[in-house]
């Protein structure tokens, strides 16, 4: 594995802030040269609150949950949309899911523990996990939660003798895998045959599973559940995981008599972390993904089930941002110019994990055109602590605020001490007032658990 | 990017724990079927403590301090073992470099408040960061840190300007790049010329720094530092970068009158994760790396300065193991076998980062031989989160005790909160009696920095 080659083929794109279309939030306008984001000044805010700073567009947020809503529910009368809270999950995040009467996917103990901060109903809360450990099951029938997601036989039995000690009776959906590979990287890829999640379909575990769902007291099943992967841009495999999941469906029913009330789709509908990608919009997903699969049900005299879809990352990474302080500029004459900020691999793991791609502006210099070319790497040891490659940039100086976008979904969540680097806050912006949801975090928070 | 291929083509070794070589922590044995470590059993401290649980060996830990002091000073008297942090920093960790008479080096304003905890005397700490903030610069002046590695001109500027405000002048290191590309992955090579740490030796920005910092009020210029990568198997890289650097030593000696009184030579001997793995000996390091240069140095006319090496991997890696429970074993016939664990990607994020592979076994059956093949995978909801892709193993079902070895340095460290997991704590292991140092986190911690 090498690093990228030497920027000196790569030319800077030239475009200014306002002309990066889809990565924008939507809220994002230049003001005398400054880059604003729901009102508010980013490089003022940045200068107050301290950097690296997580910024999260709350009008942004609220919109995509309010579109999901719209769309699938244009297609599909009877549904939910289910927040999927891995990509960002903050107590208070879950409270506007909350509040825009989304559902709540939950995937530890620990996202059910902010959910519960948050006040959220807890019937309205899909727990998953492909291995959710028994203290985790006991939290979840604990308070209540609407639906587990179950991916394994020892989690079926285990639901089912919890539940029958605590005399009450759990809905589940039974997760399956379609055997469809989807478009996107492997890490995310989650339907395909060889997938620690679920149960494969065409391998006869699915039916098994089911059998044994429907056998067992204390569990009642409520339906099924499917997930092909995340940051898909081809909708055809969605389609044609559809297309599995209901012949399938028709086959449980004339096995077994038992026609599922609830199939959840899963989430995947990809976005722009680039200015010229063109991911489909929600609209196009909702009739492909969720009309198609009506459309399937009905041709198979399958009742229709009462739907949910799980959008994460389409919700809330573009609503997101992080601000960064240039610290130093180092340009090494025919081979590359790095641009050291004030975070990196911490806050943002993205592109070493997955070789993901950003675009990025100084803040500061908003109204500017992208004329450079430069890597923005982060301030920790290790090389491969990056966060865009020859990025086009404005031109820039120790002190520049750098905007990084599309960053609301899997960076606070899958952030870390690395270099016992403190993680950074995370305000809310909309109307032009900032409101912090997560302080940064000290010195004296890293020596918490430290037993000395 | 793909998962690797499935693993029917894959055979087990066939290898009883003992037979593992050089991942084993020296401490380890096995009795009555079970796996010990400092004396301590494993299947029983992970029934006390729970799982998933980082397990030091702390007489291994202590045991490479001492063999790098001891091969270090047999090639070079006048010289200090500076134990790098990022591997593995704690309060009591940093408190055994302390009493073993080594040096620490950290790579943070974070890192320094955890040494800062253990009491460790801040004379001995070198501090590093290609971007040390402003306030972590002031932080270092005033705990009196006794050497900053400076990768950048801002960055002498900023202590010359802070130093001389507080009156006093501050020793420096300038780090310098060989331009030489070690034998590991691209993410942990950081000596080559296209890099984000040090000055270029090559193209003249090495030579810049040092008259700099030769000039700046409050700079004291007390040496070198030079780093080319970690966990580096072929010795020759650091051979070729020592001639790179004596020359360069002796072009600054000819050009400017000066000589270095420090030579840190940084880190980045390779360790076994593999039991077929071989990597050189501390003492064959130190002959090569260390013994070679001193020759370099007298060759050319030089003063043979103070010698710092900075081990981190080699020190720690092998010392560490992480347990965990099995929550579930799903067979997929023909495809793979998924042996789920709660824990994974959280607690190490090496496999899906680097592609790192391990060496793991049944702690409860580890008399046993390994005669399955399984991919051990974590609980968090993505496909990349595994620790073992066909890992040899004993036959195994829920409820056993896995140890995964090797995971010493760079587990705990990167650990993050994705899905809101819990992160483990950590437990040294020395003589029978095990003793935490880390407790595990809490719902109640993930809350801590909530605001609502």
């Amino acid at each position: 594995m090498s690093l990228p080659p030497k920027s000196e083929n790569v030319k800077a794109d030239g475009r200014t802030t306002l002309e990066l279309g889809g990565v924008l939030p939507k809220t994002a306008e230049v003001r005398d040269g400054h880059l604003f984001i729901g009102g508010v000044d980013m490089v003022k805010l940045a200068r107050v609150m301290g950097t690296a700073l997580y910024v999260v567009d709350e009008d942004h947020f609220r919109s995509q949950l309010e579109e999901y809503l719209t769309q699938v529910r244009a297609n599909w009368q009877d549904s939910d949309v289910v927040y999927a809270g891995k990509a960002l999950a903050t107590v208070g995040t879950d409270k506007i899911v909350a509040e825009e009467g989304c559902c709540l996917d939950v995937s530890s103990g620990g996202e059910l523990a902010l959910a519960q901060a948050a006040g959220f109903p807890m019937e309205r809360i899909v727990e998953h996990g492909n291995n959710k450990t028994v203290p985790e099951l006991e939290e979840a029938l604990d308070a209540g939660v609407g639906l587990i997601v179950v991916d394994t036989h020892e989690e079926l039995e285990r639901i089912s003798r919890l539940a029958v000690a605590r005399e009450m009776s759990q809905k589940v959906l039974v997760r399956v895998t379609p055997g469809v590979v989807a478009d996107t990287h492997a890490y995310i890829q989650t339907g395909a045959e060889d997938s620690k999640f679920g149960f494969s379909i065409h391998n006869g575990q699915a039916m098994e599973a089911l059998k044994l769902a429907l056998s067992l007291p204390g569990v009642e099943l409520a339906g099924l559940h499917m997930h092909i992967g995340s940051q898909i841009f081809d909708l055809s495999g969605f389609a044609a995981a559809n297309v599995v999941a209901a012949d399938f469906m028709a086959q449980v029913k004339e096995e077994t008599g038992y026609e599922a009330g609830m199939l959840d789709l899963g989430g995947g509908l990809g976005i722009s972390y680039q200015a010229a990608d063109k991911p489909s919009t929600i609209a196009e997903y909702a009739q492909v993904a969720i009309g198609g699969m009506r459309d399937l049900c009905q041709e198979r005299g399958l009742k229709v089930p009462h739907l949910m879809v799980e959008p994460g990352r389409s919700v809330v990474a573009n609503a997101g941002v992080t601000l960064y302080t240039v610290g130093s500029v180092k340009e090494i004459p025919g081979v590359r110019t790095w641009v050291a900020i004030d975070g990196g691999m911490t806050d943002n793991i993205r592109t070493a994990l997955y070789g993901a791609s950003y675009e990025a502006v100084v803040a500061n210099k908003a109204d500017q055109p992208r004329t450079e070319v430069a890597t923005i790497c982060g301030k920790h040891c290790e090389s491969g602590d990056v966060i865009i490659y020859d990025a086009s940039l404005q031109p820039v100086e120790p002190g520049d605020t750098i905007c990084v976008f599309t960053t609301g979904a899997y960076n606070h969540t899958m952030a870390s001490n690395y270099n016992a680097q403190v993680r950074p806050a995370m305000v809310l912006v909309r109307d032009g007032k900032p409101r912090t949801i997560i302080r940064r975090e000290t010195y004296q928070d890293l020596l918490a658990r430290e037993i000395y």
